[in-house]
């Protein structure tokens, strides 16, 4: 059997994956709520506990969640980027801790209108797009703050095409002036080190999300032609990067539509009726993301690389 | 090994479940998209490819395919409920046919706006619940057709209590006049035999939707308080009861938040901090429904219930 | 809006749906687990909590979940059935209760092994079909209890075709005598009133779940052929009769492999390559089953007929 | 708006998410079946597609699944790994590929015995683990292989503790010398660079999966103590590490069992029926494991390291 001497550790990461709950706010009568799904990882300065069995240094999972409910009660979740940093800050305060990283996306609760009249404490859950925020520190790094988007359903049927394409003996797609365009998106920027931002501010005056969707979707009246997926990633990229951040990952899991072949059935179909050909598009890929069209870019400014966190070593395998 | 003869058939019914499509409809430069699944389930005057392997009656699961996607191709889906209907009347045109029962329900798709200003063709997925509808006919029976919404995220966060409800040993719930009301409504009614409705009138027109809203909710400024999850499912009938149908059935997979006791963390926890409790709300019964609290009301009016057709034999055990 | 008095309450009821938890029993050294799924559900013979808000006869959710625990601790599990039976015989005690109805299935752990030898207390999830019961009781009725398997995935490579059907101008699908035959089944037999059957015992001595395998391959040389899948469902509920029970319900959930056309690969493919055309097998119809192929089988023996728990009052509608 | 210039593109990967499908071998009568589910990603040496809309380096999705369909007829699938190698190798072969990853797992069916006897061509499908593997290849990099098993899920009812953690504020987890130990496994290993390896010989030679399950549970008749997750992680990974690679990545994605508080129900619980505590444990980190305790360990083996691909340039952002 291999001994410890013969090996080293890359990596040996642990927390508390869903950690959910609600948390209530109250001005008088009118009520507000945040429900939100928070993860948390921490990598310790040694792993003792895991080569020897020694837990002495080991925060547990249980603790990492009575932690996360009691900043949440204390702090309330003003923004969920503001959570977020919380959480790692509180972290870093154990000085074995040597990486902290957490993820919070909330759950769509949106206040009911009763004829145009919001209701003091009442709401409906509306997932048209999922709001998430990750934060992360390395010991004597900045605490980095991510914010995204995702489960943005999205289609156009007309203004998307697929032509010029590699061929070869196993070609068999026709070239397309006009289909149907269909994804889900996943959007994702950096703020870069934590400052004192308003996010929530930073969102709704930026309009990301507005902006996401006019990147698609192009103007009201006509719309915008779409050469292929990938330029309609690079498209929102480019103009989201105009609004809020230094990196943008983009990915979008297209949802191919065929239009349906009704010659044997006598009749003709005039791209009117269409069949999803989505089987599964879960990634099967662990180590990289669940993609069907994906990019990153990053805004070139120097000095900002310098400053960022050193990340895990990666085992060029992983 | 048990012989024919020993046996009765109680039901023999077979179909296609899942037929997903989207249906695109042109108005100039206009888009109108519905895409919708449809499950189609037939039953035979006879059973004998079930008993006998003779094949000669059965309408392959292929052809009800082709035939759903015909019909949407030939007549559009005008409403959801009279494509439902004519999927039924055009597999009653087949004698063999003893009974057809078509679901069909709608992704929810909504027009994008920019700046308030609708797009030709680019819509969002905004699943704040599923509008769906059922027709089925017997041989020699009416045309009967329901229509329903579902998953329907609502919450309240006060004006909800459980008490006085009965006590035994295993009783450790307390009595609460002040909690989370939360769940996923189920909302289906009849419209009795069919019409020549216009259903989609009857929707917008009744606003049966903003009806459950409200008899869930009660008025925006201070709501109504519900003494249990029974009573909110017979506000919601009664409400919608007065609107569309006779009989209506409404199911309210309930969803627990418990306050989250925080005295050993040494805070105190005003109900602000609350941890949702549903563990897996797929109901197990095939045979019933999913259901937490359901309840089924039935309008008092004799002369509608003789026409109704006979449904399928049933079995006491199932 | 309608009132009480113009409605008649059709069904009203309510319970816990997954009551989840794993008893441990242990001889000596030796430990065996049974990780159980419970669902009940009640409906009182008064519906004043649901018309009235009246809730002194309701029995809590949170009392049935505690009911289940305490029951399984007290009584352990020694079959799923008898646990249900368990359930049911403790619910009746109650007089408001006018049915319950109490549905378990089991997590399938099965003993580790290591080089043949048993493990002491370890234990791998092998879920190849899952056994599942039901037990029900009507006031003033017999209890009545059904067994079951579900989730079991087959597939026959050859020996299945469909030729013969019905054709029509819908009608694509060729006759084939050679195609792949796969699907999930779901098999539920009745043992009638309630006994003092040994449960497992006929489990293991009737061979329930071999028959069923061996009914849907045929013979390890040379299997059988199926004309249908019909066919298919009769037969293996043919063979289950003659073993156990009066009355069979079977469901094969079909998936459907089509050969890959490659002429325009230019490869020729002799049934080597087939593609799953399962879409989504969800069923959709609520008051139905989740079926492709379903039929039910009842036994003709009179007498027996007469002793089964009247139904609740189902509407023509649902 | 931000221009090309701006920015720099960090990753630019596409590919085909699940491409599912069956191939049978025939040998006379005897049928050999081999179910997948295969991703291909490939990253351009341009991306003049995505920055300008020009597609002619673009090899389409639809192409990439044609190819692996192809790929299955003409080569088979001897085993996971080498059907994986020979799909990267194709797509090397165009010039435009800068990198290619593939990844493939197989649906567990299992032929079907009858009294011991093995069938000719039935199956059942038995999911208790998923045998997967990965190959990815840079431009001038060497092949690298990688293969695993996924969830596996295992329970051991004693001989697990948890002791001597840090405790602070916000501990309220009790120490425990006995307790369930359960999860669902995860273990990836290397082969390095691919060579002539018969894959399936290492995997049934040097019993992997039995040396996994071993290395849980320990001796059949006394199991061994586990003081942690952690520890267990890598005591499978040591014993795991003495048979098959340079590299081990093992997630054990623990479900906690809750020892059921019964004094208010008056009964005194001896740890027999327990609770599961698991929520939800998809992981919510996109750009790293879904993981409860992660650990990869890495031989010290000098030059293995210096021949590996070099992977995409990662942001330390993402």
């Amino acid at each position: 059997m291999a001994t410890i001497k013969d090996v080293e550790v890359l990596n040996c990461e642990y927390g508390k994956n869903t950690i959910k709950f609600l948390r209530l706010h109250r001005e008088g009568k009118k009520h507000f709520v945040k429900e939100v799904e928070v993860c948390t990882h921490l990598r310790l300065t040694s792993a003792q506990e895991y080569l020897e069995g020694n837990n002495s240094l080991v925060i547990p999972t249980d603790t990492i969640k009575n932690t996360v409910l009691a900043l949440a009660k204390k702090n309330g979740i003003p923004t969920l980027e503001q959570f977020a940093i919380d959480i790692c800050k509180y972290f870093m305060t154990f000085c074995q801790v040597a990486y902290v990283k957490t993820y919070v996306q909330e759950v769509p609760w949106q206040r009911l209108h009763e004829n145009g009249v919001p209701h003091v404490h009442s709401f409906i859950c509306v997932p048209d797009g999922i709001r998430f925020c990750e934060a992360e520190q390395c010991r004597n790094g900045p605490l980095v703050v991510f914010a995204g988007i995702k489960d943005l359903k999205l289609m156009k049927t007309t203004q998307s095409g697929f032509e010029g394409f590699y061929k070869n003996e196993y070609t068999t797609l026709p070239e397309r002036h006009d289909r149907i365009l269909c994804g889900e998106l996943f959007c994702k920027w950096s703020y870069g080190e934590c400052k004192d931002f308003d996010f929530d501010c930073i969102w709704y005056m930026n309009k990301i999300r507005e902006c996401i969707l006019e990147a698609f979707a192009g103007p009201p009246d006509c719309g915008e032609y779409s050469p292929s997926y990938q330029k309609t990633v690079n498209s929102i990229q480019m103009l989201v990067l105009s609004k809020v951040s230094q990196v943008i990952e983009v990915i979008l899991n297209n949802t191919f539509y065929n239009v349906v072949d009704m010659k044997n059935l006598g009749l003709t179909n005039d791209k009117e009726v269409s069949k999803c050909s989505k089987h599964n598009l879960r990634g099967l890929f662990r180590n990289t993301q669940p993609k069907s069209i994906a990019a990153v870019l990053h805004r070139v400014v120097k000095a900002s690389k310098l400053s960022h966190p050193a990340p895990v070593k990666a085992s060029p395998y992983l």
